[in-house]
């Protein structure tokens, strides 16, 4: 099958909508954390964060501002912080359903059953359940003026997890965290590392592939 | 574990660099194939490939421009046209020794035992191995102030796969697909579907979790 740009236009939307969101491959799957001025915290699921930079290190996550997650881009473009948390196997169904359309003065936390955490005085709520926890301060705001999305660009300033759930190279234990990853808009899937090969270099390239 | 932004600057730097790479979560495997204008091909893994619209159909891609995959970035911005091609099971080695540093006239096809494939009159080249392949036009080229990394922003112009490896809802069958995801900068993991829910609504919370 080849779709061709005008093929993709008579798609039916929903179709199109599902074969688009997973043409890219599997995605992250994580809880962004925030809280209003008012004090009101809300939680949204999102598979777009983006790693960026590691020193500093820096982390993208891509949004709307007038879809669903519209509390998170308030919040954060009001209060500079938010937080992003693993999803893992067992709290898959919590964190999908935070992306339903709450009324504006109820937490998905609550609502979903996640517990907030804070951390030191870290303005917006972690996920107590996540096993990895991050903490980013907003430092850039930039527009994608082809479809009026939103790249909100993040330094991290805490990362919170369990000792043991770091390798001695710095790299997470990733089979020992459960976190899950997700295709489409609605798919979540657990993983098995198959390989790990060492830094490419031209003159030790395999001898047989 | 809690790193503070002050202790993540005193890590070591390959711990720290592995550390924020896998912090994210799962990354999406894809290899990025492009031609220069005077027609060496190139091939690079990236794991850095965004969802960022379905109507206009948009990705992103991440990169910097003084980095391995500079030739990429040179390519797309002298040709305006890149191909993503999904990465699976059997061809985890080839794709990872892509980010090796090639000669300027290497093909990372021909050194890394991939075959460049051609579909219609698009310019660049896609992956013959892998089943799942996109053709996209530059649309936008956006510099990441913070850390002056760029995202490139390709608007889809062709998506080929096999019919049999698309559900009846637009969705890819990625279990058959096989394709993979990675995490940090040398891990890479098969998946396993755990978990599908409908599209969430406040009034159809499980009412147990």
């Amino acid at each position: 099958m080849t779709y061709s740009e005008e093929s993709l236009k008579t798609l039916n939307k929903i179709y199109r909508l599902n074969l688009i969101n997973s043409i890219t491959g599997y995605k992250p799957a994580n809880l962004i954390g925030t809280k209003s001025k008012n004090g009101v915290t809300n939680l949204a699921i999102f598979s777009s964060v983006i790693h960026l930079g590691s020193n500093p290190a820096l982390i993208g996550i891509v949004t709307r501002p007038n879809t669903v997650p519209r509390h998170t881009y308030k919040n954060i473009i009001d209060t500079k912080y938010f937080t992003i948390n693993h999803i893992s196997k067992e709290n898959i169904k919590k964190a999908h359903y935070t992306s339903a359309k709450f009324k504006d003065d109820e937490s998905e936390f609550e609502k979903c059953s996640l517990e907030e955490m804070y951390i030191d005085n870290f303005y917006a709520p972690f996920v107590k359940e996540s096993k990895v926890k991050i903490g980013l301060k907003l430092v850039e705001e930039i527009t994608i003026n082809s479809n009026n999305t939103i790249l909100i660009v993040g330094r991290v300033t805490k990362i919170k997890t369990r000792n043991e759930l770091i390798e001695e190279d710095g790299s997470l234990k990733f089979e020992e965290l459960d976190t899950v990853c997700i295709s489409g808009l609605d798919s979540y899937y657990s993983t098995k590392k198959i390989a790990k090969y060492p830094y490419a270099k031209r003159n030790e390239l395999p001898k047989k592939w």
